[in-house]
């Protein structure tokens, strides 16, 4: 078992802290929250009066962000984390879903000082983490992956190694560009259908078994009825908000702009999503963008 | 075993009506080609000089044409099919894939002529044309249906009541322009993950396990490589041509404007397949619109 300093406890970090408790590791978290530091507490972590403390002694450090801005400030500068744990060279492990850029700027900075870093973006959201179901996409060298899976195992059900630094953030984001954009296509398809006198049901029933078969068609339709459990049947209450959805679209066309490829498709599914937060959905489930398309009057 | 009149023995209607001689049926066709004509009776079946003589004395009449305007001078107006068999009333199949208007168009005048006609598109192509297993979408009454199930499966594997007059041809659009829509955000995903240093097979193994898997994804990938069997990986030699998504997208989006519904990302889709078109690629396979977005400038 191991000795973990944890920075950033907040509704993802929290959970996934008090799931690395419960598998017996040795937990020290830190948060600018002071509730935040109270739930680790009561999780049987200990908690540190600034993320220099939490981080002494840890042979892991994981940090648990919201943006690149935050990694870049905590891990890195005079007085970063990389600069404090310089001499015991614990295993770095950066949860947080950031963009592509920063995630490598962060590595090089560990590798520059003898350490590795490994980018381990999640899917899965606050149910995931609290269950400790999160998938993990990984980047970093086979020997870092090896050493952190048992450790990404006490949160999370599917770690993947993606590739080298970089590779987690770089598959995340084209993982949930993908589902931004198939969302938005189950969306369109089904108001069409409805309008074309179509019973959702059997829609539903015959293209989860045709072409236009899709995680988001089959478990996750936008379209209240075909699939229970979705949003969808409960006012889209999240699942995974559209704040955090258009976060990450963002970060695809940040990625996009700096590679100079082309994605049209995505750049608009980013419109949409802005246009779900402006219409004040930011905090429903991202399958909302259904109610969008439906008052949307065609152009 | 039925006595079925078959118009329109085309690359997917002549190896339709070949599988009905081969399931036992006593088929007699009629196409406007020669060379159609000759296949057919190599394969076993009549052939007659006329549409209005391959329908005599049929209990089932199916057609299979290019498009709505076919379907309506086929079928419509005086000397029509329609008005040619309206004393032995045969059961009325449409196989062709066309515009929702002309289908619920003639299928009310079937009805005003006391006969009852379904819409059954198909997906599958060419191939599943040859081998019997294609896909039918098929819209009509219980009876209609029921009665023409056992003739269907002399062509097809899966076949689908989708619902009244017209179903059959709202859910093959929608589907189509869903998966549609699909194939291009895999597309995007693929393009912007090279550039972003991921191995394809890693992100495709990792993807298919996750929220962006979609059949395009899983048994269709546009970029060479993670799945062998799909026309990526032979110059995108169809499949389902270019020409022939675009045909359906567009119908689709005739439709919307039709119900007045607003499918921004279908519409954008339409314009895509439409420059993979004007691109030269009609007739590869319409996954090759990858290729269109690898050479595309980032706007």
């Amino acid at each position: 078992m191991a000795v973990i300093g944890f920075i950033g406890l907040g509704n993802m970090g929290g959970p996934m802290a008090a799931n690395l408790v419960k598998a017996g590791h040795k937990v020290t978290g830190f948060d600018l929250v002071p509730a935040a530091l109270d739930a680790l507490k009561a999780a049987g972590g200990s908690v540190a009066a600034s993320a220099s403390e939490a981080v002494k002694g840890a042979e892991i450090v994981i940090t648990m962000l919201p943006a690149g801005e935050h990694v870049r400030q905590v891990w890195l500068h005079q007085g970063g984390l990389i600069d404090v744990v310089k001499d015991t060279k614990p295993l770095l492990i950066d949860c947080s879903t950031i963009d592509v850029d920063s995630a490598r700027t962060a590595t090089a900075a560990a590798a520059e000082a003898g350490m590795t870093m490994l980018d381990a973006p999640v899917s899965g959201g606050t149910v995931g983490a609290a269950n400790g179901t999160l998938t993990f996409m990984v980047g970093g060298d086979e020997e870092a992956f090896a050493k952190g899976l048992p450790i990404l195992q006490g949160m999370g059900k599917n770690i993947f190694h993606a590739g080298g630094p970089g590779a987690g953030q770089a598959v995340k984001i084209c993982n949930n560009m993908m589902l931004a954009i198939n969302m938005i296509g189950v969306a369109e398809g089904f108001i069409l259908a409805e309008k074309l006198g179509l019973d959702w049901m059997k829609l539903h029933a015959i293209c989860t078994t045709a072409t236009s078969n899709s995680f988001a068609l089959s478990n996750y339709c936008p379209a209240p009825g075909p699939t229970p459990a979705s949003p969808a049947n409960r006012d889209y209450a999240p699942g995974f908000m559209t704040a955090l959805m258009l976060k990450d679209v963002k970060l695809s066309q940040a990625a996009a702009e700096a590679t100079g490829v082309a994605t049209p498709m995505a750049a608009l599914a980013a419109s949409l999503y802005q246009a779900t937060v402006d219409a004040g959905d930011a905090t429903k489930d991202f399958s909302v963008v259904f109610r969008l398309l439906e008052n949307m009057k065609r152009g």
